[in-house]
């Protein structure tokens, strides 16, 4: 019990920090993506491929989100504005990032010079989900060799989603993969959220993606 | 800090029950496998691919871990002498299964008629690696379209690894995935585990690992 009390704390602070963390963005008219999936489902190759698409039209900046290592940051390094790389290891949470980790982050980074910060997180299905950063949206990516049945097994993290990208689609010749069941399971359960069918390979349907990501940064800054 | 003593405490006790669960799993001369990696890499085509192999030379018994669903359960019913379902969704470490969810778990088997149990834990690189079930061998399978730097960004989960098992080899000609490098990562965190190349939707590779597996529980067994 004492251990729920606990968590049930953690989360609460979390949800104070993330709240700051959304007001600060809010301020420098910076909007927000928080990108997660399970390990190796293509979170960095979607960042660049977004990166490379749009940083005509928006200063990008990025947060990784690392257990160890900083192979992640160094790909994005050349592309984006500015990247900021946080360790996850040897925290009480390394599963997840955490509000007070983007904090920390976003005192890093010169708010002024970006309009669009996208946010790696963590490679896991599970922990992310408990843990809202003060991100305008989530997303989560989904990638064919992983099956159709990620939705039915770790829904959680489904349910919050804004977006959900259904990525390595240029493998569905060789892998068992029934994109209708995943999208059925999507509509399930959250048929608000936006379904994306891309390649980060071969580039299909990553337009379709960033018209997505330019049109609700435009709709979150002018509105303010 | 409170939270960081709480998390030692809970290991702390995490290990206890472990040790009880190897000394009852000794005492009925089972040998005990937990079978973990990230989401979809793989762990309940290599349980069913295992149990199809070495039905008829063990008794195979399976605990499945998931947070939500019980698909994977009632894909291997068929094949196992017993199998069990935990959930961890709504308890407070759901990322993972936990020594005493084994130990309800081996409560609910009858013990005496197993050789063998395959623990597939929860899918997730991260927090499995903090939680010993009181099992003899541990097991991460990592598959190639994850690509091949996931020991150098999730190490500590390789690090314990007694075999490591790489997943969708007939994969190779279609992603990313240089086998080299992967090997020399491995050797680097771990020389002294064995790494076994298979792919489950082929077969190719099976045999190895199979030989392996029963080679291991009648070292167990025997001992005794």
């Amino acid at each position: 019990m004492k251990k729920i009390e606990v968590i049930q704390n953690i989360l609460e602070a979390n949800g104070t920090i993330a709240s700051r963390n959304r007001q600060l963005l809010n301020e420098h008219k910076i909007f927000c993506i928080n990108i997660m999936s399970a390990p190796g489902a293509g979170k960095t190759s979607l960042i660049l491929q977004t990166m490379k698409m749009l940083k005509d039209k928006l200063n990008i900046g990025v947060i990784e989100g690392d257990v160890a290592s900083t192979v992640d940051a160094e790909k994005v390094q050349s592309e984006a504005k500015a990247v900021v790389q946080i360790y996850t290891r040897n925290m009480p949470e390394s599963c997840s990032l955490m509000a007070v980790m983007i904090e920390s982050a976003l005192k890093s980074m010169y708010l002024d010079n970006l309009d669009l910060i996208l946010i790696e997180n963590v490679g896991n299905l599970i922990c992310p989900s408990e843990f809202t950063l003060g991100e305008h949206k989530r997303v989560v990516i989904s990638s064919l060799p992983e099956g159709e049945d990620k939705p039915i097994k770790y829904p959680l993290i489904f349910v919050d989603a804004d977006a959900v990208i259904v990525n390595k689609m240029d493998l569905l010749p060789y892998v068992d993969f029934d994109v209708a069941t995943f999208r059925r399971s999507i509509e399930g359960l959250n048929p608000e959220a936006h379904i994306f069918q891309l390649s980060c390979k071969t580039g299909e349907g990553i337009e379709k993606w960033c018209s997505w990501v330019l049109e609700q940064t435009k709709a979150n800054v002018t509105k303010q």
